[in-house]
């Protein structure tokens, strides 16, 4: 039998790859070869799309039987920012005041390797005769996540792959290790809103009809009045108008339109459909017979929920005998790829502390690294009855 | 003596030199040669400023005694949009259905020509023992309106001339000739509000401050009530939002700022300061603690007012006596160089019909021009006492 990797061995290699969405730097091969290594077979499958970038994946599985455990994550990283600001190489992986310090540390590179290490000792000591262990790994998610997790979803169950339970390794915890296991994530949801007048000059303004307090009065009808007041599991849905623009560059002209786009985070009270119909409904009342058109992008994060369940107190037990503290079961924050997951089986996600991704001086303390890797080590043991 | 030019045959001259600002054309030359035959003093000056073109004046007078009437205008013209829908060519000066068709016959090639066949046959006749008669022609009416009217009038000043009355030969009839000479202006302000507010991923609204509601909170407060219910002789002030942009390309991230931008055509109740006072009343009312910025662009408009005396009387009698309509002494519409003109002597506007000026198949009907020199002919009479 194969030694099992170091995690945090594996996590400064993995850092060290740049592999900034779609540039897989290598990092997909470091992974594999730790994988192959422990007797896992592993896939390695390219997926295009008409304007976006080709994007590496890389499918793993070792036993044959039921239950089966996959655990979900992705190698690629957001840009490094300001790197002039870094404290160190962001693509060094330097071990310093008991942190690896890197792009992509926490997110995730750290519960790459932490949950790879784990599998691999775990097949080293059990093997797999109770149930199966995979990996579902891409780099396309910090990008348009086109040609990522939902494509190789479908590459696995079109040849017969059956995922019982997934767990997926997003850094869901806000400060400290076990503060929170994500269950669900709230939908979203993108439209644009049109107010069309009559442009003018502002010397005559009633042969003009400016459009611009139209549009002000329908977004007022639209945040005025909260969507919900939350439900079980989720906090209240959320409108964000998150732009406006006329782009006239004239003083002396009325505008023809004005347009907004907003995004909404919403929770499992709404559908897609039912939340657009309920704008429509507010526009109407709000519009006083103005011209208008709302119009949405499609929608591919729709609300969703793993109803506490035993796997649920599988995870969230471990997390809490583990770190001591007792884990808030959460659907806060943005989406994840755990919107994909969810069709094919229940998914919760647990990793690292998120406080400094995507920022400059990302990290993540040995300590937790390695804290993580027993807590999956124990999930792993406590899903297969040890 | 010379014989006076057609005021119709003087229109065309000018209509077919191309004079889109800050293009000459030929125009001036043109206006220069006839008053020179009647014997008026000629001056051709070029203003200067850094960013604009360099821009042709002409300064013409005959006569030195007072009282001195001067005639202000421009030869500059607007382009003529899209080409291939006009009729006739735009610079042709076609003469059809009993009007001449072209770009800038309306705003106000005939106007200069219709003042300019007047005056000299006024001279002809009367000579110049009763006062004098001056020409104030700028190129630059169209655009920047930097390098014309404001500085031929400084040069005149600087060289002793005293204008008592002035007529500027805009197109102030919306329908038929007769129907409104113009005894003021609004003043005109421009204006940006800035919201600040703090970036941010939607989906964590609370570590973010979207800017655009308070935006929306802040323009709501300035368009909620009238500024004003209007003056004797001027309409309420208007405000006009006439551009909001944020220019925030994501769909996932709260903005940092957003902007609007505003223009306010206002009346005589108001001076730019007061105004500036009103509207930041206003924010402040509506602001609840939000973070904002409001400046303006320098304000080169006032609102002013010709009081209505023996000078209007003269002009909307002769309008009156010579079109059988009452003119409507108005200070409705945009601005004009007569913001510049009132520092220096009162100022009224009678012109040709505007209904088509800007616009394709610009035109105006020969009897109009021929009217049109007989009222400023008469005028000429009247205000000499003849
Ligand atoms: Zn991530
Ligand atoms: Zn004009």
């Amino acid at each position: 039998m194969s030694v099992a990797p170091s995690a945090v061995d594996l996590c400064r290699a993995l850092v060290q790859c740049p592999s900034v969405t779609p540039q897989d730097g290598g990092s997909l091969s470091v992974l594999e070869a730790a994988l192959k290594q422990a007797g896992f077979a592993t896939h390695r499958v390219i997926f295009s799309e008409p304007g976006t970038p080709d994007i590496d994946n890389l499918y793993a599985r070792i036993g044959s039987g039921a239950p089966f455990l996959v655990f979900a994550g992705h190698t690629d990283v957001v840009p490094v920012g300001e790197a002039a600001k870094w404290r160190f190489d962001p693509f060094a992986a330097e071990v310093a005041e008991g942190a690896v310090w890197g792009r992509g540390v926490a997110d995730m590179k750290g519960a790459v390797a932490a949950f790879a290490a784990a599998a691999c000792a775990f097949v080293a000591q059990h093997g797999t005769q109770k149930g199966s262990i995979g990996f579902l790994i891409t780099g396309d998610e910090e990008g348009p996540a086109v040609n990522g997790t939902a494509k190789l979803l479908r590459w696995a169950y079109d040849r017969g792959q059956r995922f019982d339970h997934c767990i997926l390794g997003e850094p869901t915890n806000p400060q400290a290790l076990g503060d929170m296991i994500k269950i669900g994530r709230r939908g979203s949801l993108n439209g644009t809103l049109v107010a069309h007048g009559r442009q003018g000059h502002v010397g005559y303004p009633a042969r003009a009809n400016n459009p611009i307090p139209h549009l002000l009065r329908l977004l007022n009808g639209l945040i005025a009045a909260p969507l919900d007041q939350g439900t079980a599991h989720f906090e209240p849905s959320n409108l964000e108008i998150v732009s406006v623009d006329v782009g006239n560059p004239a003083w002396n002209v009325i505008p023809a339109e004005a347009r907004a786009r907003f995004n909404i985070r919403f929770n499992d009270s709404w559908t897609p459909e039912t939340l657009q119909a309920e704008l429509r409904a507010k526009l109407e009342a709000a519009g006083q017979g103005a011209d208008y058109t709302l119009s949405f992008e499609p929608c591919n994060a729709l609300a969703f929920l793993t109803e506490p369940d035993s796997f649920t107190d599988v995870v969230a037990g471990v997390v809490e005998r583990k770190t001591g503290r007792k884990p808030v079961l959460s659907t806060s924050g943005g989406t994840s790829d755990a919107r994909f997951i969810r069709a094919y089986c229940p998914v919760v996600e647990f990793g690292l502390v998120g406080a400094t991704m995507h920022m400059v001086d990302e990290r993540a303390a040995v300590a937790d690294i390695e804290a993580l890797t027993e807590i999956y080590a124990a999930i792993l043991e406590a899903y297969f009855g040890y």
